[in-house]
């Protein structure tokens, strides 16, 4: 890579301010950057980092204030632009032969469409349809007539059990597990008798699905992944869950069974919601959160059970607190004792 | 399928209310059913879904009172009813012919059972055994002297480590590691230096292992899990654990090493065990908790760390009342500074 | 196994007490032990076992007084002591042939140490790089251009990207995946688009991760864990983290992207580290904590949000009183009720 900052900003429809014609000559963040990098400012909190950084050129947002020689390039989104630049000039990725390998098994019922890979040690079940130009690596199975779309990356060792139906352009990464047995049992004479699990899992277009995710197929109809959510590592999706579109599910969530989470929700890591339980369009879970009942839309909740955000504040702040609030109650009741008795005395009694 | 209501009462024992002549076409949860389907109540939470179910018919409890006109089954336990039909009228499962792939690698002293199945790709060590009727799955790993029962089903891409014991009728599912080394050092001159693990994993019979599942080999002897325990998936379970039979443990719970779990137990999402410690028999522990020490039986605890339910909720509960608490005191003290000077003034600087 | 307890302590350099000729015929843990196995006693709290442990002779620490008869050898380290002696008398280990298997898929260009072991249904892409005795089992993915280290040992199913270098005796357990895409997207127009990840992940000397571990690359440079670090199962590090050396990583704890931990840390069990923060040096974050900012060097911090131990110790402790000074604030606020009114009762509406 050698080009100059003026063909990156036409590159991605930019403004320059410094030298056109400054070198750039590779790309990195904002702290690896080395001599002849090109780098971007997404979040203001490292603009500092703008003094010190060894990269040639910037790219950041326009009407941003930076105290910086450093030659620029103005866009609107310098986190998304910088992504383009990368893809051009980013390291190759690994290509796949255009062709099913001799060691894969592929049921002859499959149907392949036009230039899909399979890799070695792959199997596909008989009835199984995988879409144009996708690829399926090594040491994937894909179960009896399952319908994988087209342009699709199904990374190795990833599982995909029978009758799911998975859109176009979806990712899966490595170790996922996509409809097993959704977790149901019923107690008979003091023996869990399993629930026979016959429905399916449905994930539409442009879902990216982290490694080692497991997602349960329903009971009856389907566990369904609504088109554009990105789902992280780790996270647990149970059976009849519906997650709306445009959703982020951070790693480790877990989401129990019959759950619906609306469009463009975030869950944020290590949260818990429990079944049958409906999460608003636009909300936003903290961290760690524990969902116990349904949370409207546009909302921030955060805790363990999860309460509205402010909320959740005051309480926190005035836990802080507590220790020393119990101090001045010892006070006060001094005080008051100090001018009579009462039934204070009682109280102290239930405290411990 | 196309059957009568009252062959259908016949299948299950059950009582027809209403025209024993409806046809039914169907089987499906009470939401997704359509025309001719056969739906069930389990839970009376959902009875008023029974005024605008397409369904034909509904199989519901003995005794339950339904304001529907909609023809009846009336059975024991509803659930568990429809589950035998769906096994009669759901889907095909797929089948696995009763042989060996010859892709899959089995080494030449091997035991296999009548009737097993081992799938491509699949390595199964020396001296292992696989029960009568046992299916095992394409790409999974069975380690050295390692025994599994009869009519278990071990789904695509898990492994078991070597000389680990597996009962008859147990299902693991797909991505599951059963007798990975247990996790254990000791510190010598700050470096950490790996304790081995020699121990092993028993896995009794009827017990179902759900996807991404890790269960460590104990330290010298096993790490059980006891019969009838049902797991669901991404749990971990660490070396040298005991867990009881018939228990439940949902998706995403962690037990520490040496840590007892009783019979019965239900542990729910999320939850964390410390290790060396004990859970009655009969207990439940809620979602998220984090358990410190040991709980009795027949409990249910909760919180982090889990304390008794009961004081869990008058907890809570006082704990959503501190911010007005906090004020009302300030209040109390506000008063009281008015009434003479105190000691409670000192309180009031402990209280950041 | 059949050996004098005077060869015992000659192999680990201890001092008998006793009968040194009692004859060891194998070796377990203090609850396990039959007649003739050798134990060891490392945690004091379980030195009253010693009266009735059915070992033959016990190892144990200088100096600890123990009252029992058994025979013992004295070390300065009991639990190290012992694991030597069990890698010399335990179960032997199952072998791997020093050879690629027929049945891998290693490409032309991939460089192979002497004495590596690749087994069955394996794939290495072209340009990696396997270092001396490293074993590959089976059912692994190592990505192109990627470097494995000398003496490593990689588990079934496991799955490494492209471009990761490993170090030098790494164990990395079944199903574990290191090098997937990081988790970064950018809205644009409301639609997550990906955030290329061309970052790696290194993984240097003496790492050991446990099963179905996620470890992100990064979005440019390096995902790093430090020589010595030991991770259990189901543990998530996000893209960009650096974990420091000699860490301990406790089962399912998750590590948001770009987040720094430092030399000797411990994360317990189910901890969450949020992003774009630091850990310092030996510090402790307690069992399911959940650290949301900077935590300081050779602090021990808990609780959700983490804060320091001893605070949230006192703050537990006053929560656990809590529902007792509601009560008690109620007695107090009757009392000055009965001697004027006040502004209190305005608290009271804010209380609920």
């Amino acid at each position: 890579m050698k080009i100059t900052l003026k063909e990156i900003a036409s590159l991605v429809g930019g403004e320059i301010e410094g030298d056109a014609g400054t070198i750039i000559t590779g790309a990195s963040g904002i702290k690896e950057a080395v001599e002849g990098d090109l780098t971007f400012l997404a979040n203001p909190k490292y603009a500092p980092l703008l003094q010190t950084t060894r990269a040639a050129a910037v790219v950041v947002a326009k009407g941003l204030k930076i105290g910086s020689a450093c030659p620029m390039v103005r866009v609107d989104n310098p986190s998304f632009a910088f992504s383009k630049l990368i893809e051009i000039f980013g390291p190759k990725k690994p290509e796949f032969p255009k062709e099913v390998s001799k060691r894969a098994q592929v049921a002859p019922t499959v149907k392949l469409g036009k230039g899909v890979s399979v890799g070695p040690f792959t199997v596909i079940e008989d009835g199984a349809v995988i879409g144009a130009r996708t690829i399926v690596r090594s040491g994937v199975y894909i179960g009896h007539g399952t319908v994988v779309g087209a342009d699709c990356h199904i990374f190795p060792n990833v599982t995909i059990r029978e009758r799911c139906a998975i859109g176009n352009r979806v990712s899966i990464h490595s170790g996922s597990v996509i409809g097993s047995d959704g977790f149901g049992y019923v107690a008979v004479k003091g023996v869990h008798e399993k629930i026979p699990q016959i429905g399916t899992v449905v994930i539409e277009d442009d879902v990216e699905i982290g490694s080692n995710v497991t997602i349960d197929r329903a009971r009856f109809d389907k566990t369904i992944i609504r088109k554009g959510t990105k789902i992280d590592n780790l996270v647990q999706i149970a059976h009849n869950c519906d997650i709306g579109e445009n959703s982020i599910i951070v790693a480790q969530v877990g989401i129990s069974g019959s759950t619906s989470i609306g469009k463009n929700v975030i869950l944020a890591g290590q949260v818990g919601v429990v079944g049958h339980v409906t999460i608003g369009d636009n909300t936003i879970i903290g961290a760690k959160g524990g969902v116990s009942k349904n949370v409207p839309p546009n909302s921030y909740y955060i805790g363990i059970p999860a309460m509205e955000g402010k909320a959740f504040k005051k309480v926190h702040a005035a836990l802080l607190r507590l220790p020393g609030l119990i101090a001045k109650v010892r006070g006060l009741d001094g005080k008051a004792a100090g001018r009579g008795k009462g039934g204070a005395g009682d109280a102290e009694a239930a405290d411990n």
